[in-house]
């Protein structure tokens, strides 16, 4: 599959800014963009979206997205960076995949492992359940100011926890639950999901009530829908839920749901983060 | 480090089972153990903890593990198998490692991502909070049989939701809480909390009420906990908590928490699994 042209002004700014150049086997360039940048490099999960699509742009990928994990090793400075794709072991079920992200020649700045599977019918149950919240239309969008540029890129509606960034008692409670649509909307697919996963503002800064250094070390989304299922069903907004559990040594826990309207369970994600506080 | 003896009487089970030999740098030998045996290849959560101890016992390995994700690409055949250690990146607080597991100079049958921190003094705060169960010695030891081996070089004693594999009203209930501990008494560290994360039975067990064919696929742990507090706490038992949220298309997803008889959450753990129902 070929880059797409960065000037169409028909994409979505989000398949613009993940889209990637392939120069070899395996081997494919992509770049940072304004629009999805947070403080010291992108929004991870721009990152996050971008080893995935790079997995699923390769000629011999076959499956749907079944889980990534990503690991930040480094900032990622503005510019291009170059992707490595391996397949690491493939069978009739499962397609496990490596992804390593570089600069400049240099060591690894984010790592990525990757299942693809064939998804075949079976027996299905969802003992989990979408928390009940205010419908979509009936919540407030959020109009909180941040110094990132990457919230912009999406709209914001908080059903339950929205940030207070404003002082207070600390601990301030961590949980959330709000609708994330991207702010121009587009379909959802396991890329916007992936990067829909980190964009939940960092527990801590609930916690806390207030921004402090923050970086996620290491992010795991699992998909529990087909990409069929996704174009199927045609959403544009997910019902995110998204909790810490500790806090404790200068490393903290995310835990994420992304549910559709309908109340599918569309991704499950888990991060651990670096904070200082 | 070298390799422990493997006729070591006063060794661990566990120890004995996961023992590496170092044949050159970032290269180990390893070996299935008969006591940690599934049913058509080791228990998930031994192959889990060995390619942590490959990274752990690396000479250049710094900190203490805060993450691990294992995926499963292939069975591991019985005998031995080589592990390929590698640091990808490295900084002051974090270095981060890859492992890749192979059988007879074949593709790779499994691989790990390893996060290893330096965990600083920080604010701390846990919002989870441990269910409330009856005591590890008020909890009857569970006594069901099964025909895979590992599960006798533990003792679980299940406070709510042991395994009903009689059959019954489908779907069963798939949350279980229940302390966990090695069969011979052996203190917690980041190498049993790993192998104790996968200790959970399948969740499509107790939905099924019965076995059907399972496997990991990918199972990401995140540790809370630093190597000298668990060695201070001293704990042998966990609390372990584990749900599934929905199997469908032939794959599910469990999470679970370990936490320590005082109440701390020691790790956290998620995975995607095949199933046929």
């Amino acid at each position: 599959m070929n880059a797409q042209p960065i000037a169409d002004a028909a994409l979505h700014p989000f398949d613009t800014a993940t889209a990637l150049d392939w120069v070899g086997p395996g081997h494919a360039i992509g770049r940072t963009s304004p629009a999805y940048w947070a403080f010291v490099g992108p929004f991870g999960g721009f990152t996050a979206a971008v080893l995935l699509r790079a997995v699923l742009e390769h000629p011999d990928a076959a499956g749907d997205a079944l889980a990534i994990t990503v690991n930040y090793c480094a900032p990622l400075e503005e510019g291009p960076f170059d992707l490595e794709v391996a397949c690491q072991r493939a069978n009739r079920s499962t397609q496990h995949w490596s992804v390593t992200l570089t600069q400049g020649g240099g060591a690894a700045v984010a790592t990525a492992s990757v299942v693809l599977a064939a998804r075949r019918d079976s027996w299905s149950h969802q003992p989990a359940v979408a928390p009940v919240v205010t419908a979509f239309e009936a919540t407030p969008v959020y109009a909180g100011t941040n110094t990132a540029k990457w919230p912009a890129q999406y709209e914001f509606r908080f059903a339950a926890g929205a940030p207070d960034l404003g002082g207070g008692q600390i601990p301030g409670p961590t949980r959330s639950e709000l609708w994330i649509s991207d702010a121009r909307p587009r379909t959802l697919d396991v890329l916007s999901l992936t990067a829909m996963g980190d964009a939940f503002f960092g527990r801590i800064f609930h916690a806390q009530r207030g921004i402090v250094p923050f970086g996620t070390v290491s992010m795991t989304t699992h998909f529990h829908a087909s990409a069929e299922e996704l174009a199927a069903d045609g959403a544009a907004s997910v019902l995110g839920v998204a909790d810490a559990r500790t806090f404790h040594r200068s490393y903290g826990d995310q835990s994420g749901e992304l549910w559709s309207p309908e109340g599918r369970l569309l991704a499950t994600t888990t991060q651990v983060f670096y904070f200082k506080a």
